[in-house]
Formats: structure tokens, sequence, C-alpha cells
């Protein structure tokens, strides 16, 4: 799909092609409509993260909540978690490792009031453990920001998946 | 459901009961539950309007796109919006009174680039079909703030569908 098919469509059919590129969060791809037309995928993806930016730091926590934890079953997640999920390995884990990984996540989630955001197509399982156990002792403000850096990079291979979905996906490259 | 149960709740199991207060927009209720604890279901309503009040004008439209038109197909509906357009009588409206509705609302998202968001439990099909017309000539922040009002009194009705099931329900009585 080119820049120039996305510029045509209504509201409807942005929201029905764009509607998760943030979890569960529609309203952030319907609020940046209101911006087209957009000169290409990076375009998007600052309208995007400026939006993120706007909010109160409520509402970035409200974000963050909106996520799945990593290693819930598979029944509760959206098909784009399910992906990303499976290309760090998180679905073949073995019953201890996810058992590990639970703990874990319920841990922060008890602490922060919000999920573990982690973009788990950018990491493998051992990296993700590792990111946890280390942020797990961080300060609320600074999980908030980290998660949220997290909720821009799947955001943003997201949109490369459905604006330029034959070439390889890097979240350091943000070619247009 | 009192106010001291709803306190007590973690933010998954506030987002599965709360989840939808603005439709599609989980978002909002993941983000004032921040501000717990809450003393009452007014002081949960004043948290959403104050937080739906801080968006730019970009999210305020976008809320509104996360709306269903009112005459569209039940199957594309939550089960909310089911329940209020069926209070409405937009359910059992025959074809042609269907058709017309159905027109009006897609001029009316063509002009605007939003749908015609109303409360329908506060309207019946006279009543919404009087208001479009005439809402259909306004201009496009003026018809962004009536939605967004609009938007607030669904949002009421449902959480005093949840926190207060058995009492009479009103747009008027704002009581706590």
């Amino acid at each position: 799909m080119d820049i120039n098919a996305v510029n045509a469509l209504t509201y409807e059919e942005f929201l029905e092609i764009f509607g998760n590129v943030v979890e569960k969060c529609p309203i952030i791809p319907a609020a940046i409509w209101s911006h087209r037309p957009f000169r290409g995928v990076a375009d998007i993806e600052a309208q995007i993260s400026d939006f993120i930016d706007s909010l109160p730091e409520s509402g970035k926590e409200g974000i963050l909540r909106c996520h799945p934890d990593l290693s819930l079953p598979a029944v509760s997640l959206t098909r784009d978690s399910v992906d990303e999920q499976r290309a760090a390995g998180l679905v073949c884990m073995d019953s201890g490792e996810r058992a590990l990984l639970l703990e874990l996540c319920a841990r922060y989630r008890q602490r922060f009031g919000f999920p573990f955001v982690i973009c788990a197509r950018a990491n493998s399982v051992e990296s993700i453990g590792h990111a946890l156990r280390e942020r797990a002792n961080g300060e609320r403000a600074q999980e908030r920001e980290r998660g949220i850096e997290e909720v821009k990079k799947i955001c943003s291979l997201r949109l490369r998946q459905i604006l330029q979905p034959h070439t390889e996906h890097s979240t350091s490259t943000n070619k247009l």
C-alpha cells in the first residue's frame, strides 16, 4: 500500500487498516487522520509520536495499560501481539520459563500500576528477561517513558508491515 | 457495584468493566485509573471529562471517529451501542426511515470528517432526525464540541448502568 492510497482512505477505511498500530488505541490513528495528507510512513509515525507526547502522564499510562502482559495465554492477545510474541520466541517457551516471566511481569505491574511493555520483535526471550529484571527496579516516571518508547517502536514496525510489507524491518532504520 | 469495590479493582479488572464507557476508547478509563481512589460515580465522570478536555482537537475528533454511525448494520456495533440504539427506537425503524437516516449521516460524515454522535438513550427517532438535519449545517469546530458533549452524556449513562444499575437514569440529574 503506498502513501497516495493511504491518503485516499476515508477515516473508516483508515481505522480498519491502521486501528491497532498502537495496541487497542484506535483513538490515536483516528486522531491523526485529521492531519492528512501524509507525506509518507515516517510522517504518519511522527504524527502518532507527537500525539502521544501531547497526552498527560495519565494518558501515557493509559496506553501502557491497554497492552497485554507478555506471557498471558495467547487467547487474550490481538493478532498483532501473537505474531510479535512469536517472533521473540515467547510462544515456544517451556512452562518453567513462562512461569518465571509471569512472576516477573506480575511484580512489575504491582510496582508500577501498568504492564511491562517491550518491542518483542526487536528482542529475544533472553533480552526480554534481562530487560525485565533491570527495569523492574526503576522509577515510575522513567518506566512510563521507557514503556512509551517501546510502544513507539512497536507502532513503527506495525506501520511498516502495512506500508512496506516486503522489506526488512529494523527499529534503527527509519527510512521513508 | 459500589465505589469501594471500584477502588479495589486492579487496572485489568477496571478495564474489563469500564473499558467501553467511551466507545472503543479503553485508553480513557485506563488513563483515569491513575487518579484512584474515586469518591463516587460523579468523580469518575469528572475525571473522564477532564481527560477528554485535555486532548488536542484532533484527539477529540479521534474519539468521535471511534463511534459507529447511528444506522449502520447492528453487526458492527458494540453491545452498549445496540442497547442504546434500541432504546431510541433506532433498531425498529422501517427501511425508508433507515435509508433517510443513513443518507443524512453520510452527508454529515462527508462534511465534517467524523460521524454524527448523539446520546441515543436521551432521544427518539424523531428528535435524532431533527438534530441531524439541524447540526448538518453547523461549523466543524462547533460540531466537534457538540459531538463531545454527547460522548460525555453517553459515558455518564454507561457509568451509571455499572454503578447504579437499579435506579432510573437521566442525563439531567448528576447525583452521586
